[in-house]
């Protein structure tokens, strides 16, 4: 267990700076590569606006695609920032976890690409599903072990603890309900998927409970 | 809200440097993925010192986009870098601004693509400037929420709230008037978008308001 | 030798942060651009669920070599990190070994790409394994020029130092081992290399060494 | 003029630490995008180690190429962070001369490909020169306005101000001078892009001028 209140005398990066920076750069570039899939076919010569318009309609999956993996990757990121908002020492498990995390993170353009050109299918439902389960558990999973292995500021309560690992469980549930739903009619799989962003808003503010990330301090004090 | 100045007892990475963090991670990406898509097609061999200079001038319009778009996406990042000069808290909505401004910055690439391959089309440029409307909507609105929500410091005063906040139109506008002039030329869509840069210059030039993120000291305190 | 101990007035930004934001962000793109590779080729029309499944089995060396590549960067940005965090000083040689180690974890996509596709052939097997002999030997330099140069934290004992020593030859030992395996049968090369992370574990846990990285203070000053 | 001095109450991000942070994350993807071109052509099946190894010399100059660019950017990086070392001031002219050299570096990869597939033509060594120079030539501008904006510590004396401004000419002299070298032999004019490295090693250090960040403090505060 590390103690990172600052860089003492003869002490050199902090370990929790840069664990976090690190992260901040895969998530990034993982949401940001997401948009090089999406790109025209080659066309042939003599092109017009209403030909430039079907071509544009043709890459409509790909571009669904894209905001739908743009989005997840925001959503983990964002239960990242506030994971690690309020985490103030650091062991190997936890940067274990957040490798792994960062792992399924980096993996997940690709079942994007499967699902962009292939969405029609449910293999590639299933495939995308079984990678946002694997971000959703991981992701959960290294809560849990922050909240077990004390590595959280005095601030998160036993209370936000459970609230944030409940929470923690909405996107791998609805992935998971998303496989039978898949192969029943594979274009609804996303109907569920897309659904993770209303309820984990709606569980959000339903939510009485006080997260330090979301509001750790409400005075104003320069103003 | 959030408290941010520095890092308290107990408390984990500061929200602010997290946020400025990812999102420089991703303007720098989508900014220099640009230019993967400026490249020679394939050539036969036996080419000359004249025929690959007729090759270098046929992928002239993509060299054209790629410089725009690091123009765009700099133009988006300096007006990003001086609103969070003077940001000094954090509420949820800030964040959720942020990641849709980001979501509009990693889509770019694909609008830069298409006018390069088809800037001789209306449709072409107007997708590419429905995203610019889109960039600088949300990124004035990003910046009006600041203000309002008073999430910045107590050095920006209202006169100087307006300005910012004026200043930050006249990228959409361009972007807008940039549409009826494209079903004319779609040519002459590029003159309205390259003269948001020297009308920016401009307004800041001309403003006898005084932003703090432009010269927040002008005392030079170690010399 | 640079002292580092915060910003002083009249000093830029301290050498140690940039070095190791360089670091993480080129370490963070190299681990992430490894799955562009990963994707389906161009497949006819009209595919089903099971000539889905038979493309993605298809593809399964580029998802093995994925999963190698991700495994061996972040072990290597692992000893980075727990290098720098008992480094506190820089010098240029430092600087330049780092640029080296860069230049091989940038480098190693190729490698991961041509293992990918002829990993059946020792050739393809060797090149890998060349470049993993060279990112273990300049990671292990690196950490003994941090040694005899005075650059750690007085709390690196001797012992400490010559612990890490020798646990960071372990990968580049286990990659040339491979290499007349490779010879005999190219895909048990594999066992070699995917062997480094268990037997890292091990030496790290049988050790009775005290790694400042792994736990430099035990004590929880805030709970 | 910007006073950097750390964070103030109600101030927000540091000026400085975010203008490096981007330059950073710009020239990490620039150096680490090169490797994307090093990829085998598509091959026939049933390869053996032979025409694998014949294969791989087939890519030889897109290797020459990616190690030629990793150096030049490398080179500037460096440049960059001995500049930033001493910049403890902004002014709205360092960041345009900062986003113009971004720029450069970020567009590097596209004669580096062009580069890599007809070096045997002077075109594409005149290309690279080219933007070799530009950056060169930029990066002099940046540091020749740090100086005479008084944006640098007290540390750095004129002389020293002098003799990193003439090392700074080095490179865009030695791109400028294989310009009439590519006409005669385009082969050539790498001879004159490698000089660069150890001719600026020379300098470094047969100069008896100190430069701060090189060495500024050579005290051992912790041992």
């Amino acid at each position: 267990v590390e103690n990172l209140e600052g860089r003492g005398p003869g002490e050199g990066v902090p370990a929790l700076d840069r664990i976090v920076f690190f992260s901040d750069a895969v998530f990034a570039i993982a949401i940001t590569l997401l948009a090089i899939d999406v790109r025209l076919p080659d066309l042939p010569a003599n092109q017009t606006n209403e030909s430039l318009i079907v071509a544009l309609q043709g890459i409509a999956p790909k571009i669904y695609a894209f905001v739908l993996s743009f989005g997840v990757i925001a959503a983990f990121w964002l239960a990242h920032y506030r994971t690690f908002r309020v985490v103030v020492r650091v062991d190997s498990r936890l940067i274990q976890l957040n490798l792994l995390l960062l792992f399924c993170i980096a993996a997940l353009p690709f079942p994007t690409s499967v699902l962009a050109r292939q969405g029609d299918l449910a293999v590639a439902d299933i495939l995308y599903a079984g990678l946002g389960i694997a971000i959703g558990l991981v992701s959960a999973l290294l809560w849990r072990h922050a909240v077990t292995a004390h590595l959280l500021a005095p601030s998160v309560t036993p209370e936000v603890a459970r609230y944030v690992g409940r929470r923690a469980l909405v996107a791998p549930v609805m992935f998971a309900i998303s496989i039978p739903i898949a192969f029943v009619d594979p274009t609804l799989a996303w109907v569920a998927w897309v659904a993770i962003f209303p309820i984990q808003a709606l569980i959000s503010r339903r939510s009485t409970v006080h997260h330090p990330a979301d509001d750790p301090d409400p005075s104003v004090p320069d103003t």
